[in-house]
């Protein structure tokens, strides 16, 4: 991690944030504006209480003498002895003169409850408590934020209600937002997802969400990040922090708000926050291997899949299911997610038609026709996990989906049962560890686990995937993210930062064609010859080196769209008509006020071919990010597009291009010209590098159209705009 | 209900089935193969007791004398008077004996288990059953069946588990698998939704599905019915079911497996059955109002609001939540189910002003902005209650979604709370009642409902929606019901049956294009002119008359791929040409063997326009049914294709085309050819009875292209195909 982007500062009166393990593992908390009554000063000594805090804790309150049996003092500055961490549940107005008085006694940490800052409009409110905090040198997660949890450390610096029996384990949750913490603590304990911290960002004024996701990659207890996300401030630097998580094998969940036009209006409203463009947040989390979720219950058991450390090696999924419409079921959801269901080995075709029951059908996803009803294993097993093991000796399977666990009551078994349903879990455990691919439990549906299933599956480390529906899709994100990783640990660095900026001209606005020309051609990418040209004589004689037929275009960085003024000849056949055309496009030219000719460009016409389309514009969250398309209607009119943030490898081009809908167009189809789509590929990834070499500058870079025909690859046209 | 269709028959040894409400509701049972051990003939006794059933019940065993306390008799040939049904147990070579006795003291109804019929490919021995129970008229839910479950009646046939707490409603459940009985009873009592009837199908030996629905239809118990189908066999009898029930205001929830190819691998691996195209079942289930649903918890979830009556009269939704977070989620979900999220009214926001604390944004969906924890009301409504009482009057929303519950536990709260809690169930119920439009509880998650909730809620019959995602899926599919129906009411009539057979030729396999032309021409469909004519001198004088530029064509029944014959010559500009051309086409079509040349077809040229394609096949399961798309790589590449069951209305054809992807090009996107939708939905809807006047003789009738400009609208080349 680089110290660098540790103390990364961009508002104002952000300061170094060096110490956020500290910050929520406080040994010692003062509460100021506690009370018996009020709903939060109430819930913030029951959470202490119900999370196993054993340190100091220091109610502050002039009016009290005791608060739930604990000595109160008037004001922080009674305190003999800095805290840890003040948790602030005072009103808006007396914020202030509380961050004074804990920066009098040396306190560093501060939690603020307090609505009323940047969120409803107040930003010089929020501007002025920034610099109060950088002033004091005091750490503030808030305002308007309930606090947070760390079940793991037991301590709590919160105000809202915690559910009982809360399960600890390695998913760290961050919350864009405060109201959603409870029933994601309740979602946690209804699938037996196991939690580390549980944070509520509230306005950011200090401390962000990139702070915490920095924090949490460095945090030896968290081996998951589940996040409710209304924005990403800075894009670019979640990205950065998303590709050092999957390289330490941490999974980033994501519920990014905003999907869609409505729910982007909806976030819009909610936090004021400016959403990114939904399309390329899609594209810039799949690139990092971020899993982009659109449920809580789906953010919960993915979260809960990739918490349990199984490793799913590849998308070849083995299911095996006591029934046929379940095997139903499973097969439309695989067939959803990408994954495959690959007929069974003749070896393991054998071994389950000796074992199932003749009525049995032997195929993937396999119904075991109630071979648990009709076989004994004579040990701890049931029938159907002896199938589970000969699926899982399949070399056809990279893991197998197990739905054997029907079985387990919910409610407390009699005493014979139990110790049966125990024994088993502990067979499964066993299975699980010495099984060559990993075996994923699921249950039919998502329901709660019981208490008594809880206690076995916690004894046996066993994590139970809460339903097809939401299992199957977690399995998927599983599958995409070993993926990710993988690729990330072979390329390591290579995607990780742009190549410096090495720009050829200065120029503030739109570029003349002449002038973008030549930053193409420094940076190879293949153009179509062209002449620049003062005369109709020059003109004809750059057609007769160039060859008939020719096109001509007046050159000047103030006419973008040349064909709008008459600036543009296509087709010109002869000496004669290059003449003609060449005083026409020259005069169109000088018509426009302000216009600074340079010239005419002279071209020659190319045949027909497939025209792409390759665009790099400048996301306000994510930096340059590349579309590619073909033209006119697919981009226009159908917005068949494919985007990446850069930089980009040309192989992922090659994806990009092959996952148009339009694509069937590169490869001919109806006997249309074709494209070499390697070819394409390496010139779009020059188009990129030439884009990047601008740096902050660049503002668009498009190549319309980049014309193909078999091998050959020609960009016709560009248009750069810089700032 | 026609009593004509009840009595339908497809299928050897099928008999009338006119006594289903007695099936379903016996008042006596024999149980043949009772046990104590085994798990089928142990469960049934359990199963009969948790129901409640309170009439007679013989064991059948010739090894015991009693079986649970019940004394047994050694056969059915014992019985001293017959019992309304019988419950057989016994392995599969012992079914056709127990018939042979139960027929002899009168039995009519019998539900067998036993597997090893049709579904493991034994269908010799399934017919010998299915004519066994046509010669002694009885009726048989089976094979391969594990019974059903009428807890409306307080009675079972049921040889799985039955959950503890069943509640009793009024949704029916139809399943086309065994295995999944027991989750979907667990789902129904975890969302609270209150089952009348669960019905396992088996191998349909008698009882099919379609005549389960038509029973479900007429019980006036049942008000939603909730299927799990692997196929429908006879498509075009569910679609009259599915109607009638429409019309009758019960809605049909189906979780219908083999969405996807995969999908419908599984399926027909696991029962043998035939799966029809997967983008006809959904086209038609759309056009019947059935809701299809991809999940176990959205069959539930969907049937559960169905079933509570609610009536929501259009996508306008108003939303009111405590979290701004839930806030985003539903603005995103809401878009992907085409539910709109209007601005409230000026009134409505000054109400919402006023009342909310002045740190809330006023906007839909609404953040209540913890309302409930700043206000009292004094009465025993929570404040967001008034705040959803608000939203409901307003004026721009069809119905309310609420999120106000999350102050319901799920455990017993203590005296005190009990009471407030249960006294605001009660309001809530009255405000539901007396609001002037539907307001909808939901709940952030997916969560079990606990004991205490379960029992406040069904006091005051409030059915909550199981989280957000599920709930606005469920919302979304009621929302299209209520439309359909709206439709169907209007259109009574018009869309339920094609109008009868008039065929033109008895013509079987290709029809000339000729032939084709009269048809077309009777039927009024718009055609370009044409000629039949013997020589080159009479093809001379048709283009005369015609105009040039013409296209000639061989006419043969025989030659439907007349381009790859070198059978049709474009755009002949003089009478030389068509001489030529004359001679080369009836020259290539004299070399093809077997032919039955009937002349040449001289046509005008027409100019560039948007082609279309209207094409009419039999689907083996659901008839007659319309593809409209656009030509050429749309539709060959793309499958750009919108499909309808037929009867189909003009206005109906006019939605198809405008959901084309392609659908731009149709309004002259980028400059090209404009269609006259109307006029082309016209044609179609012409040719569509144009097919449907060739009765079950169609095989296929294309018209490739539909030739339109403007306002001209013209089939250029028509196939029809008939057996």
């Amino acid at each position: 991690m680089s110290t660098q982007a540790f103390f990364q500062s961009d508002s104002v009166g952000r300061h170094p944030k060096p110490s956020l393990s500290h910050f929520f593992s406080p040994r010692s908390i003062a509460v100021v504006g506690a009370s018996e009554t009020s709903y939060w000063g109430r819930n913030i000594f029951r959470n202490l209480k119900a999370t196993g805090f054993d340190g100091r804790i220091v109610p502050v309150n002039p009016k009290r003498a005791t608060i739930f049996g604990l000595s109160c003092i008037p004001t922080l500055r009674d305190l003999k002895e800095p805290v840890d961490l003040v948790y602030v549940a005072t009103p808006t107005d007396t914020v202030a003169s509380v961050l004074d008085d804990a920066a009098s006694v040396g306190i560093r940490h501060a939690v603020i409850i307090a609505a009323g800052f940047g969120e409803t409009g107040a930003h010089d409110r929020q501007r002025e408590l920034e610099e109060k905090a950088a002033s004091h040198g005091i750490t503030i997660l808030g305002p308007n934020c309930p606090g947070f949890v760390n079940i793991a450390a037991g301590v709590s610096a919160y105000g809202q209600e915690i559910p009982s029996d809360m399960k600890s384990g390695n998913v760290s949750v961050v919350l864009q937002s405060g109201a959603l913490a409870t029933v994601i603590m309740k979602l946690a304990r209804t699938h037996g997802v196991g939690l580390s911290k549980l944070i509520c960002m509230g306005n950011e004024a200090v401390v962000d969400t990139a702070d915490v996701i920095e924090y949490l990659i460095s945090d030896s207890e968290t081996r998951v990040i589940a996040m409710f996300a209304e924005q990403f401030r800075d894009g670019r630097r979640f990205l950065d922090l998303a590709r050092q998580a999957l390289r330490a094998g941490k999974a980033i969940v994501v519920l990014k708000a905003g999907r869609t036009p409505e729910g982007q209006k909806a976030a819009l409203a909610h936090t004021g926050a400016v959403a990114g463009d939904e399309a390329v947040v899609d594209a810039a989390l799949r690139q990092v291997g971020v899993a982009r979720v659109r449920s809580l219950e789906e953010l919960l058991i993915t979260a809960g899949l990739f918490a349990s450390g199984v490793h799913l090696k590849g998308p070849r999924m083995g299911a095996v299911t006591a029934s046929g419409g379940a095997c139903d079921i499973i097969a439309d959801r695989a067939s959803d997610e990408g994954l495959e269901l690959p007929a069974f080995s003749a070896d393991t075709r054998k071994a389950l038609a000796d074992y199932l029951p003749n009525f049995a059908t032997v195929q993937n996803p396999l119904d075991t026709a109630a071979v648990d009803t009709l076989r004994e294993t004579g040990t701890a097993a049931v029938p159907m996990d002896v199938v589970a093991e000969i699926v899982s000796r399949d070399p056809n399977v990279d893991f197998v989906l197990f739905l054997g666990f029907n079985v387990v009551p919910q409610t407390p078994p009699e005493e014979l049962e139990a110790q049966r349903q125990a024994d088993r879990m502990a067979h499964v455990r066993a299975m699980l560890d010495s099984s060559p691919i990993a075996i994923v439990p699921v249950s039919l549906s998502c329901m709660e686990v019981g208490p008594f299933a809880r206690e076995i599956y916690e004894a046996n480390r066993i994590f139970m995937l809460g339903g097809i529906e939401f299992g199957i899709t977690a399995v998927g994100h599983c599958v995409r993210w070993h993926k990710a990783r993988d690729a990330a640990l072979v390329h390591a660095g290579i995607e990780a930062s742009a190549p410096p900026a090495a720009a050829t001209s200065t120029r503030k606005g739109p570029w003349s064609e002449h002038t973008a020309r030549k930053l193409l051609e420094t940076s190879g990418v293949p153009l179509v010859p062209a002449e620049l040209v003062m005369s109709a004589q020059d003109a004809v004689a750059a057609a007769e080196r160039l060859g008939y037929p020719v096109v001509i275009k007046i050159c000047a960085a103030e006419i973008a769209h040349k064909s709008d003024i008459g600036g543009v000849a296509l087709n010109l056949q002869t000496a004669d008509a290059v003449c003609d055309a060449y005083e026409r496009v020259a005069k169109a030219g000088r018509g426009v006020d302000g216009a600074n000719v340079e010239g005419v460009l002279v071209s020659p016409m190319r045949p027909r071919g497939v025209e792409l389309f390759a665009g790099v514009t400048m996301d306000p969250s994510f930096g340059p990010t590349l579309a590619v398309g073909l033209g006119g209607i697919w981009i226009e009119t159908l917005k068949d597009v494919s985007l990446r943030v850069l930089p980009v490898s040309q192989d992922e081009i090659e994806t990009m291009l092959l996952s148009l809908r339009a694509s069937p167009l590169l490869n001919g189809a109806r006997g249309g010209p074709k494209v070499d789509i390697a070819k394409a590929a390496a010139a779009i990834h020059r188009i990129t590098e030439a884009s990047l070499s601008l740096g902050d500058r660049l503002l668009a870079f498009e190549i319309n159209p980049l014309w193909c025909l078999e091998d050959k690859v020609e960009a016709l046209d560009v248009l750069i705009v810089t700032e």
